[in-house]
């Protein structure tokens, strides 16, 4: 025995009830999900992202008017850095809540950074735990990639609906997810890693076979699929180039953090079309992003709007990244060319913190003539 | 949020009851351990390890007395290769018992070559699974890193318990686990990469104190211990050449797989002494490795006894590799000092499937002179 992991979470989180929603195992979530963020090493990767820092630090310390001498609550406190600046910015008190032992070392940091008297660190979930009064403010990083993966949004519904205010503020208030076409060289190198990989399969039936005895050959459609699956069929994380982008991108979900259900983002469905916009280039797939923003609410809005978008930047980008859907094959595309997008995500059966992709699109030529329509399923692990 | 696993199973698969013992959450355990299996690209690694197959054939088709006209249990049958071979060999009856979905593969290339009159594929775990009779041979490649790392011989324990004849032979029937003082430049590599990581920490507190105004030094000392966890006390995978072992190697653990029981394998416990056998080098580490033997039974013995080792070798191993145990700082050491090892291994309490181990050694300096003893924790993840 012994093996090591080649990608692909095939990991059973959740099993599906009779009307189709998830019940998730606790123990199973804690162990492919919640143990990462018990290491500070992960902690240290996201507090190191200045686009994500910037944007936290600004849209508290812009708009100290929801702060101060407000209590507020942090879902996923994680270090307990936005429970600190909540503090710093005036709260009159802050409660830190955290699913991980990570809840000790952000106990420690509050202390360190004497806040102790206004912070509350609380170990447990926050479909768990219980607060004594409601929340002025509820501030959270709750963002996974191509904003949804994680399902961790979920938790901070939760937490609105038992521990907001009626007239309380979400930090984020706002988020969109975006799609655009793009070009990228990956599309072939995946191609190529998969035709490698199914070679090296041949190669082994034939010596399995005269060496030992065994025909191995009515695997090969099975393995086929699951190299597939992980070669290409996998959503990637990719910094993309805005050069790479090469066409308009769209909008596909537009989420009111004050008003939105757990039911309106189980699934994300759009038919959008998005036009290309450089002269003779290849449609490789489509690129994935979200921004979130922070308006406070209408009636109480924002001194300063701020804006945190992970879109691709010639500065970077941030963690998150962009999630990448390759088409194999590319396609060769126009200037003014359409692109018909029917775009479908929800949530793996076997774990609802991941996500399926289904994909269609249609290209409409700038002469009129419409290829034929494709579709492809993708998985975000 | 969203981060990526820099090393380190933090995984709660177990929780340990009163008497120390744990007891497995099989959600759990299914999301953390067995899930692997299910991957053809797995099997297929395993299937590639040609010292791996070709002592299991051996010890097969060069003993078919203990096949012909027999009946056979496989446990772990993975892609069925083992009860394949059994039945090839002659056995009247094969029960093929794997936890995982491969079991529906190993159903398809069983009927493919032919064998599905006298192989049955179970899909089940062995301790909950039922057998009409008992078996003459219980075959099974259970070894994991280190031998005992995975703790699947436990459910090997179980079946021989269940389902055994008492005349019945164990394939493999003995196994050994093996230490060595070995010198590697490795140790220097994860030091400097410690020593990079720590660097990168210092300069990590001191921006986020200037530019977001949080003091996270107070961290230093736990992100400290997570790290030189992550980089000097996590037993490393390495195919060694033999050239890098520097001394005697010896025997801490001898396991008749006919009467050994889960708490003779729960703990390994040995004192051994090591002599250096090269000039003027340095003692790098430990490096641990197992074999196995397929001896049949003292009263039906193998034909032809196959041995299965691990240990390091100039044909380039196998896919066990060997186990390193690297020390900072390493000890220069001469032809003739002795190492008296004081060596531990229990399974970890929160994840019985990996281990902890507790070294400690000391160098006798051929002139009879001691060196301190020195105590060191690993972690086999």
């Amino acid at each position: 025995m012994e093996s090591t992991v080649n990608g692909g979470a095939g990991d059973k989180a959740t099993s599906t009830t009779s009307n189709g929603t998830a019940a998730v195992d606790k123990g199973v979530d804690f162990a492919n999900y919640f143990c990462t963020y018990a290491f500070l090493y992960h902690q240290k990767e996201m507090l190191s992202d200045r686009v994500r820092m910037d944007a936290y630090l600004n849209s508290v310390f812009k708009n100290k008017h929801h702060f101060i001498g407000k209590t507020v609550l942090d879902v996923g406190t994680g270090s307990g850095i936005l429970a600190i600046w909540s503090a710093q910015a005036g709260a009159k008190k802050v409660y830190a809540v955290e699913a991980t032992k990570m809840a000790e070392h952000a106990r420690e940091l509050v202390k360190a950074n004497k806040l102790q008297d206004v912070i509350e660190v609380i170990e447990g979930s926050i479909e768990d735990i219980t607060l004594p009064e409601k929340v002025d403010v509820i501030i959270s990083e709750w963002m996974g990639y191509f904003l949804l993966r994680e399902s961790m949004f979920d938790s901070v519904i939760c937490a609105r609906d038992r521990f907001l205010k009626p007239t309380g503020v979400m930090y984020p208030s706002h988020a969109r997810m975006w799609l655009a076409p793009i070009r990228s060289e990956v599309t072939d190198q995946k191609m190529s890693e998969y035709e490698e990989c199914m070679d090296d399969w041949q190669g082994f039936v034939t010596e399995t076979k005269s060496y030992y005895g065994v025909d191995m050959s009515v695997l090969t459609k099975p393995f086929s699929e699951e190299q597939k699956k992980y070669y290409l069929q996998n959503s990637l994380w990719n910094n993309l180039d805005p050069n790479q982008v090469v066409g308009t991108a769209t909008i596909i979900k537009e989420i009111d953090c004050l008003t939105v259900t757990v039911d309106d983002i189980i699934e994300v469905k759009a038919n959008v079309s998005s036009t290309i916009t450089k002269v003779d280039t290849r449609l490789c797939g489509f690129g994935g992003w979200f921004d979130v923003h922070f308006n406070g609410r209408k009636e109480n809005p924002a001194a300063c709007a701020v804006e945190l978008t992970t879109a691709p930047s010639i500065y970077g980008g941030t963690h998150w990244g962009q999630q990448v859907f390759l088409l194999h094959p590319p396609v060769r595309v126009n200037n003014g060319d359409e692109i018909l997008v029917n775009f479908s995500m929800s949530r793996s059966e076997e774990n609802h913190r991941l996500m399926n992709v289904d994909l269609g699109y249609e290209v409409k030529l700038s002469s009129g003539k419409m290829l034929p329509h494709v579709r492809n399923k993708f998985y975000i692990e």
